[in-house]
């Protein structure tokens, strides 16, 4: 009875994050970490509760699963300012706080209920870090060595780069993913992706990367039937200059509609998601791997690692560009001798062809493979190195600079050799077999390593751990330990979950899209119904980026975004030089110089020179008239910020008069009270009207 | 002695503002307003002192003075958001508040001298046009007509539209004046302007245009040292190649630098005036001369004109932007007939050089003169009409769709004759004489109709009206009228004042620099000594507008500005420009054709285009990656940022615990309470830690 009453009393524990403790820790170390992540905050603690699991072999600490009370959530997410739908106000987004909880729980709902797994995670995941060193426990043991706190360093980003933490990992929701995957990787091509539910189970950062696939996938669609009827047009007219023409006008234009239509839409979904002007920069943790001597943030005053941003720049400056530089040179040396000696043995091969010679053809590029795989692995260990070098203080700092490093490579090292052809050799035909062969490979053969390999491996292990946690529960039982029966599904899953990959990111995704969108556009003069290929490309990408996410990788924190990043950037550089390749394409085709034969080289160039600059002017022009933010939801954040201001304005002039009546009448203000006086207003030398007795009156009272 | 107690326990009368009226508003009119600008703020009234000034003669009202006693100040300070310096964070910008008023207020020192005059002006003018009509008041008569509100409406702006209100000005500080202009427009060239004063005076939208005019004469420096070695080396070497592209190259890099600097410059000068990322969009009241249906501002909710934005857009595209193209075809059409024309008559004059034919070649040029300068005059009534039928909201979007029409007429108009010279007759010597001939005749020469003139018109102006007041008084004197002494100062000024010309704003001043910007940069390799030029000019400009402002117009009111708004495209535009014209001005001198005598026209075009490419994408490159706030700024606005956040959050921590607790005391979270259980922490199934007793209390306390 008692017990019962009891249990019902109380939420029951979920696990909302899960620490994998390495090795090196002794139990001391850990009960004192669990003491500090339990204690009250009024003892600078977390406040959240703890659970440990020891491994059953050497009875160590193995994990410690963390779960926050719900009264927690409200008051951390009240810290973070999360956005919430205001009940009382057609559920327009506001920020929470737990003073106006009614208006954000429905009658009789459950506080509880107010966030999704995700964000009780990301919470979890940030109050924990937020744990802060005492000065009476600078210097702490662990079983071989000691680690040095200074006073109000965070305890968490230390012990993660003392690795003492193997890994801070949430779990998956098995229901909800299972009906997630169901409606986003089911077949069919019609339906749209759940993007709200995606949000909802990983976050911002990852559902705006699917958002983005979406909506160029779509957006592939226009391209793909245009480049289909060009295509013909080529075929059976050869090519006419003019189709051709219009069509890379008609490809510049929509890059630009392209983008400027993108930025509204992802600004609208951020703005519903309550994450648009939502600049994390002061939650953001530093990097754990951030190091430097310590000192304070400038801004929030928190003892911190500080690093001079000139040295940072010096490294940039001196190190990493050079040495990126470099590289670039090096695949372009790597591919300039490839295709000299193809192109040297193919000559080889029309004066005698030898059997030994057509075999010999293909050595050079087969050769060429292996080394650009090799360099560009060596090249993704150097750029990593760079970026971890030039030790920034931010995750998205870090990422953009490496981003950059690779982006640039992988740029030069797709589509060099296709420029060479194009422009050099200008041999077209040659450019769209590359073309395709390129776009073939690359993706569709992606997806199989990318996804089905690993899924195996994974389904493999999975079946492993089950059968040893069997055991494993065998001796439990055996040692007589009794579990309630909740907590020991988590800690499986858990145990389960720690062994699957993490997912690393984006990077890989886009990096995929971004050259995707090159081959397309690039050259899409020349080879228009490449948007096809992409097309088809993407519509299985999004599922098996759906599936990776869901049936292989680890659950990754929630991360707010509201952007793509540096990607936005690149993207629309690409889109500037799609402008000025393919004019070059149009001017190196033989029709237009049977076309224009009248006119001299030199007024032949200048004319695409002079066109070229008109087209890139006419894409500015766009990109800067076309409002970011649909006006819609520009008012609805003005509104909402407005009515916030008004409400603290209008309490606030109340309390000033009551201060300022306060202060004339504790004659603060001493010889020079402040107070109109009406007698004045009154005096009949300038004929001013005299108020109203009662104004008079009131006036009069308001003051003194 | 009763008097003198009375007369020191007030502040003295300070005209803030003066309305003057129109002779169409009838006594009964009038007084209704004074009534309503001095009834208190809980009847909806602004709370504000009004003396009235009669017309002598026809005794009717001709002035409304109006000044906000010190109170007001700070409540409306308050209400606006002003950044001041605090006192005990060493001066350090914070928002006022009446509640931390004290922080603000030097020990013993006087709340009202927290404010300069503009400020005091700017802050009546807004609270002025906040007086909304009420529901008993919808239908107002004045002499002629009636006047119809819609409750809640400005009353102010609909007064103005129906011009029953002259002008609205704010008085000269003599005194202060006198100092400003001696330390401000003396000869000495080494003195820096004193900004901050001049901002005091006259507020940040003006101290940012002579902040500028400033900055950029510095800049101008350089350009002169490097142009003027530059024009002797041309001189001796007859221009050697390498040192003009050398020079070009400079050129342009000075030019990004410029801005980039400008840019911190400016964020610089606008934080330390505290108004760096304020858009004073919802505090900006719309014009007077916006039309529209009577609705509600979706922002704010108070009732005001609103006009569908599809409508203006239509009216743009459809309207605006044809004509204007019109308009600028127009003028090359002139200009292309004048050219035409002119070089006829010098083919003739060379064929048989009669008198006749000698005198008649500068016919064209003066007809074209004329012709060009009535087009001028046409075209910007054309421009201002074509906006005003745009019917913007905001005076800031007013003016950018104005200045936009009005610039490219501009620049078409000083700069198409000299393209016409530079790349279609290629004579670089006609150039040459031609940028001369135009920096001259465009600058120096502008100063004297600029300044002198009016200066005259206004001295003799403010003679007669000085007789006449007296005469004024004589009669006053006469009918018996006492009046206070200080006030009748105050009167006399006023009436002086309202005669002034009213200073419209910054444009032509702009328009100026940005021509001559021009003029320097954009054929600098051919004529590098054009930047001497400027820089005498603008040292004599700095003195002549502000000679102007001190001297000439009205005190305009304060407009906090951050930036120098369209202006920055506009110049960075012309920047990217100047790239493309120097590298082609090189291309078409005679010397790179000697000196590439072995390659092709087409090659060597190539060849241009390329590095073109490279300067205008190094250019966006430093663009990019200078940062705009300089580090230190940016560091202190999120300071500043954070700890108010910080105050706000922590209190609100500690509230919402007590709420939380209480809301579970009422059980208001039935079935389900809040609370971590200490007893299963401490079950011996998952041997996770008990934590410790006091622990234990303390969490179980701090919950129920």
């Amino acid at each position: 009875m008692e017990t019962q009453s009891e249990s019902s009393s109380q939420e029951p524990f979920e696990t909302h994050c899960v620490i994998e403790l390495s090795t090196k820790c002794n139990a001391d170390f850990v009960e004192w970490m669990i003491q500090r992540i339990q204690s009250p905050k009024s003892q600078g603690g977390a406040e959240l509760l703890v659970r440990s699991v020891r491994d059953v072999n050497t009875n160590q600490y193995a994990f410690l699963h963390i779960c926050a009370p719900t009264y927690r959530l409200l008051m951390i997410a009240e810290w973070l300012e999360l956005m919430k739908p205001d009940m009382q106000d057609n559920e327009a987004l506001r920020e929470f706080t737990v003073k106006t909880l009614s208006r954000f729980v429905p009658e009789g709902g459950y506080p509880g209920d107010l966030f999704d797994y995700a964000e009780k995670a990301r919470m979890v995941y940030f109050e924990i870090h937020e744990l802060r060193a005492k000065d009476d426990e600078t210097d702490r043991f662990y079983k071989t060595d000691k680690i040095r706190f200074s006073v109000g360093q965070s305890i968490i980003t230390k012990i993660q780069r003392k690795d003492l933490i193997n890994q801070i990992f949430s779990l998956h929701e098995k229901e909800v993913l299972k009906l997630l995957s169901k409606d986003w990787i089911s077949l069919s091509f019609s339906k749209k992706q759940p993007l709200d539910r995606i949000r909802a189970y990983f976050g911002e950062h990852i559902s705006i990367y699917f958002a983005f696939l979406g909506y160029y996938t779509e957006m592939l669609v226009p391209a793909t039937i245009l480049g289909f009827s060009m295509f013909f047009l080529q075929w059976f007219s050869a090519g006419s200059l003019q189709s051709t023409a219009a069509f890379a006008i008609f490809n510049v234009l929509w890059a630009t509609f392209f983008f400027e239509r993108w930025k509204r839409y992802c600004n609208r979904l951020s703005y519903k998601w309550g994450v648009l002007n939502k600049t994390n920069q002061e939650l953001e943790l530093p990097r754990a791997q951030f190091k430097g001597s310590m000192g304070k943030n400038p801004v929030t005053g928190q003892p911190e690692p500080v690093y001079s941003v000139v040295q940072r720049n010096i490294w940039i400056g001196l190190v990493s560009a050079p040495v990126v530089t470099l590289c670039l040179f090096l695949t372009l040396y790597i591919l300039g001798t490839y295709l000299h000696t193809q192109l040297r043995l193919s000559e080889e091969y029309l004066k005698n062809p030898t059997i030994m010679l057509f075999f010999g053809k293909f050595a050079p590029s087969a050769v060429y493979t292996i080394c650009i795989n090799i360099f560009r692995s060596v090249y993704k260990y150097i750029a990593t190195w760079l970026t971890d070098k030039e030790n920034h203080r931010l995750q998205t700092s870090y990422e953009f600079h490496l981003i950059w490093k690779l982006l640039l490579f992988n740029f030069i090292n797709s589509f060099s050799s296709l420029f060479y052809i194009a422009f050099w050799l200008q041999d077209l035909d040659l450019l769209r077999s590359h073309l395709a062969a390129q776009l073939i490979t690359n993706q569709i053969l992606d997806q199989f390593p990318e996804t089905l390999m690993p899924y195996a491996k994974v389904q493999y292990e999975k079946w492993r751990l089950k059968r040893e946690l069997r055991n494993e529960q065998k001796k439990r039982t055996a040692r007589g330990e009794n579990v309630d029966p909740n907590f020991e599904a988590l800690r499986d899953q858990a145990t389960i979950e720690s062994e699957l990959p993490e997912y690393l990111g984006t990077f890989d995704d886009y990096l995929e899209l971004f050259l995707q969108f090159g081959y397309c556009f690039l050259f899409s003069s020349a080879f228009p119904i490449a948007a096809l290929f992409a097309l088809i490309n993407n519509v299985i990408e999004i599922r098996g980026d759906g599936f990776k996410l869901c049936n292989i990788m680890q659950r990754p924190f929630a991360r707010p975004a509201n952007s793509i990043g540096p990607w936005q950037l690149a993207f629309e550089l690409m889109g500037f030089a799609a402008v000025t390749t393919n004019l070059a394409l149009i001017y190196v085709s033989p029709p237009v110089h049977e076309y224009f034969s009248h006119a001299s080289d030199g007024q032949l160039i200048m004319a695409f020179v002079v066109i070229e600059h008109l087209l890139i002017f006419a894409k500015l022009g766009m990109t800067v008239i076309i409002p970011t933010v649909p006006r819609d939801v520009a008012i609805a954040m003005a509104k909402t910020e407005y009515d916030m201001k008004l409400a603290v304005k209008e309490r606030r002039a109340q309390e000033s008069r009551k201060e300022i009546e306060a202060q004339i009448q504790a004659k603060r203000w001493s010889r020079r009270a402040v107070r109109g006086d009406p007698r004045q207003g009154a005096s009949p030398s300038t004929r001013s009207l005299p108020t109203s007795p009662q104004d008079d009156v009131t006036f009069v009272r308001s003051i003194n």
